[in-house]
Formats: structure tokens, C-alpha cells, sequence
């Protein structure tokens, strides 16, 4: 039988391969940006114990019922915050992957979007949880104004991480304007 | 057993699982730039029918007696000529991957490097080769100014083709200065 391979199709297909290659049961990961919880859904699905934080009670309500639907809910801990601030019983060097989805809630308000200056101070506490080998998924939308102010800090910031320390790729769907982009960082395994 | 995930220490590693991924036994494929012949051994050991091409005679010589040592010769035809030309037996919509590696043959001679205008031309032809699903593989040397101008007028075109029919991602790793990117082409299966 012949293979099919459409990795390109979308950023998802992408972000969303590279974590099943990652992940094994039982990993510590974390969604920051739950929003309708379609990421976390993916994640407990691959059978990671996640920590899905959305700053939007109506956005966890409607995750809530997503994960229970599929019979995952007793691999999610849901948690109501700002994507700056993890709970403190995460503790370092203990998380697998952590995921951002960056933006709006799709289809909710368009005021509450992610801000460059809370995202960077998460991705920094973010950088200390990992294990060695463990990984970083942010998905950016440079379509729209603030995303990709947003998109560009956050390659600012990634530039000056240890190459020694940090494997860091940006992915760019170069002949689609408006589309996301994915960046991946991963802590060397030393 | 626990998984490692390493694919990011290397655009090698990240091209050669792209490859791996989207190749049968059985399917042909073109290493346009041979070189030393260290892409058509890795091509050819996954049983894919190898066209490997390149002007300098030296490096195709010892790009032989690799894939001879390797006992995959019978897998792999050697041309001797410029990347913008391919063979004429090679039929259009009959090609899954061609494989562009840019810059000049490591420890071989500097001025012989690939120039922008023939890369392009050879692009070109190239896209007609892929049957659908195809993919193309371009590493590029960002790092030294012919090939930063080579990739600014790559991503150029890339930007110009259809997204209806193409999917274009470019990889960057963008904590590594002089580290080569790699370019992923698909032709849209339809």
C-alpha cells in the first residue's frame, strides 16, 4: 500500500505529529491556552496527565464537557488563570510539553486575546518546568495585528536562548499570508 | 521504555524524517545535487529508484564508491550535469521527492557553488516532475552571502506559488546564526 503523507496541510497536522512523536503515557504536559480545549482533548488523548489553563471560565466549561465526552476527563486538571502563572504544584524539570495556542477563543471575545508581555513572562517559567528532552509548542497567528507583534518578540526571545541548551525552529507556511506559524523549542537533552 | 525525540538537533535530522516518512520502496526520486553522495545513500537505503546529478565528476566518483560499499548501487543512476537540467527520461508526474542541497561540496572546491538563477530554473522544472502528494527538499546555507541571497530569492518564489496547490513551510532554527534551513514543498494531493 502506498503511503499518504500530508504533514503541510495545515500548522495542526504539524504541531499535533511532532506531540504524538513526543509524548508517552503517563508524560506531564500542560495546555496554556485551553480555549475550547481542543488541544487538551489531543493531549489526554495521547495519554498525558494535563494541566489545561485558560484565563475564561466559559471557555474551561465548554473544554469541561469535551474531555468528558470522549471519557478523558480523569487525565485533565483544569485551572482558571492567566497563562503567566502556573500552579505551583507543577514543579521544575517535571513537564514534557507545554502548548500554546496563541490569540482569541474562537468565536468568543475578541478583547480577551493573548498580550506579548504575559506570554513572555509564562514562556520563561515555561523553560524551567521542562525535563531535558521535553518541548515547547507555540502557535502563532501573525495574520492579525497584535499576533504578529506577539510572533515577533516571541522570535526575539528565542534567538537569544543557548543554542547549547535550545533546539529552536520556526516553521512558516511561506505561501499562505495569513497563516499561523509554529514555533518548537526543545530542551537538549545534556 | 521511554521515547527519545531528537529531531530538532539537526535540519538533517528533521529532512531525512521528512523523507522517511514520505517514501515507499519502489518510488524514484532525484538527489539534485549530489555532492559526495550523502543524501542518495540515505535516499536509496529506503529502496527509492535514485537519479542523483551533479557537475563535478570527483564528487560523483566518490558518491559511486559509497552507495558500492552501502550494496545499494543497482538503486542509484549517476549524471554527470547542471542541476537546472534534468534527464530527459524522467517523465513528468512520475517523481516523490527531489532533494536540493545548496552551497558548494563540502571540502571541495568554493567556486563551484549552486547559483540562484540555475537553482530556480531547475525549481521550476522540478514542480512538473511531482506527482501529486511529492515533495520537495531544499537545505539552504543562509550562513555565507551567496547562499543568504540564494534562500531570500527561493522564498521569493515560494511565496508566488498557488496555495491551492502547494503546500511551503520553512524551516528556520532560530537560535543557531549559521545554521542551514530547510524549505518542505508539497504538491497538493488532487
Amino acid at each position: 500500500m502506498r503511503k499518504t503523507f500530508t504533514l503541510f496541510q495545515s500548522h495542526l497536522d504539524l504541531a499535533h505529529r511532532y506531540w504524538s512523536e513526543l509524548l508517552s503515557v503517563g508524560d506531564h504536559v500542560i495546555d496554556a491556552t485551553c480555549g475550547n480545549g481542543r488541544d487538551t482533548v489531543i493531549l489526554a488523548t495521547l495519554g498525558a496527565k494535563t494541566y489545561s489553563i485558560d484565563i475564561q471560565q466559559n471557555a474551561l466549561n465548554e473544554a469541561k464537557l469535551k474531555v468528558e465526552s470522549k471519557g478523558i476527563a480523569q487525565l485533565v486538571t483544569f485551572i482558571k488563570g492567566c497563562h503567566s502563572k502556573f500552579p505551583e504544584e507543577i514543579e521544575s524539570h517535571s513537564v514534557k510539553l507545554i502548548v500554546y495556542n496563541l490569540g482569541y477563543l474562537p468565536g468568543g471575545n475578541k478583547d480577551v486575546t493573548t498580550q506579548v508581555t504575559t506570554t513572555l513572562k509564562s514562556l520563561e517559567h515555561a523553560l524551567d518546568l521542562l525535563v531535558a528532552g521535553g518541548m515547547i509548542s507555540i502557535t502563532c497567528y501573525p495574520g492579525h495585528e497584535e499576533g504578529k507583534r506577539e510572533e515577533e518578540q516571541l522570535l526575539y526571545f528565542c534567538q537569544n536562548l543557548s543554542p547549547r541548551e535550545w533546539s529552536c525552529c520556526h516553521h512558516r507556511w511561506i505561501n499562505r499570508k495569513l497563516s499561523p506559524s509554529l514555533i518548537i523549542l526543545q530542551k537538549i537533552n545534556v
